[in-house]
């Protein structure tokens, strides 16, 4: 079986992006002498999913950083060619969240980092989310693109453990009640 | 000058209450075991300022257990009588927030509790917001009525300090960068 794990950061509203998807409100609060635990989380992590809308965001922001493979989930891109310069680093499927995840479970992949925002609703609303540390930034935005969406039921977490820094951000770490 | 202070609870995707205005799912997790410090944190309030919704809330939730006067902000209530049994105990006012808050400024009210989502939200829009205490507690509802709403511009927050709970309770208090 794969796993489903996120980590990322929101707003004290709750919006991970501005409406237009600027994400400089988290950069100028991202403090480079604090160490927010990205390196230890994605250390056992086998694979990256995200969508389209992370995708395309990242390959705005210069050269692809990532360490792990990724995969886009896009129905749009799903029969598209891998650009050049991500072959080997980046495929593109149109599946479904849970059909991903057993496809990956039968190619091996245990551990997935579940990147942006639709994605990370989407694998809520399909139960699919083992764990998830939020990074709550305190500034309020007002508006935004939403962390979280509508469910059709609720979902518990148990609280695994919860941290804050001197820049103000609280980290706090979940794990979904089965 | 009067200061506007919040203490309150949300869940983990920013809801105060389901779409009826529903609040079982935080009463069923308010572990009687712990303190959450509302004690502490309304020793130092001289009055309490909510909504129409929250004070009918109130009313239906069995005797009035406030300790400090309230004051209910509705311009549909402005002109009704407090009920006999609250009289001493509640005062109505149609008046817009920052108006209360001179006008308690010059009743020498100092120090002033804002309870109820919509009129958090109006205070935050205002600017009148000193300091917030808010806890997180680890469900994901879906839908409801929601803590933060719209704002004309950014507003940035101190983290004073942040703790957790056995019982996956997150609690944080900003101070609002002036």
């Amino acid at each position: 079986m794969a796993t489903a794990h996120v980590f990322i950061a929101t707003s004290l509203d709750g919006f991970i992006a501005r409406p237009d998807g600027d994400i400089d409100w988290l950069l100028q609060r991202d403090d480079a002498n604090e160490d927010h635990g990205y390196a230890d989380f994605i250390a056992d992590k086998d694979l990256i999913v995200m969508g389209r809308g992370t995708y395309e965001k990242m390959l705005t922001l210069g050269p692809w950083t990532y360490d792990r493979p990724v995969l886009v989930l896009s129905k749009q891109l799903a029969d598209a060619a891998v650009p050049e310069a991500l072959q080997g680093k980046v495929r593109f499927s149109g599946s479904a969240p849970r059909e991903v995840m057993d496809t990956l479970a039968r190619q091996n992949v245990r551990r997935v980092y579940v990147d942006g925002g639709q994605l990370v609703q989407s694998f809520l609303r399909d139960g699919l989310v083992a764990d998830m540390v939020i990074t709550t930034v305190p500034v309020l935005l007002g508006s935004g693109r939403r962390l979280f969406g509508a469910l059709s039921r609720d979902i518990d977490w148990t609280l695994l453990s919860s941290r804050s820094f001197p820049s103000g951000l609280v980290q706090s770490s979940y794990r979904q009640v089965p």
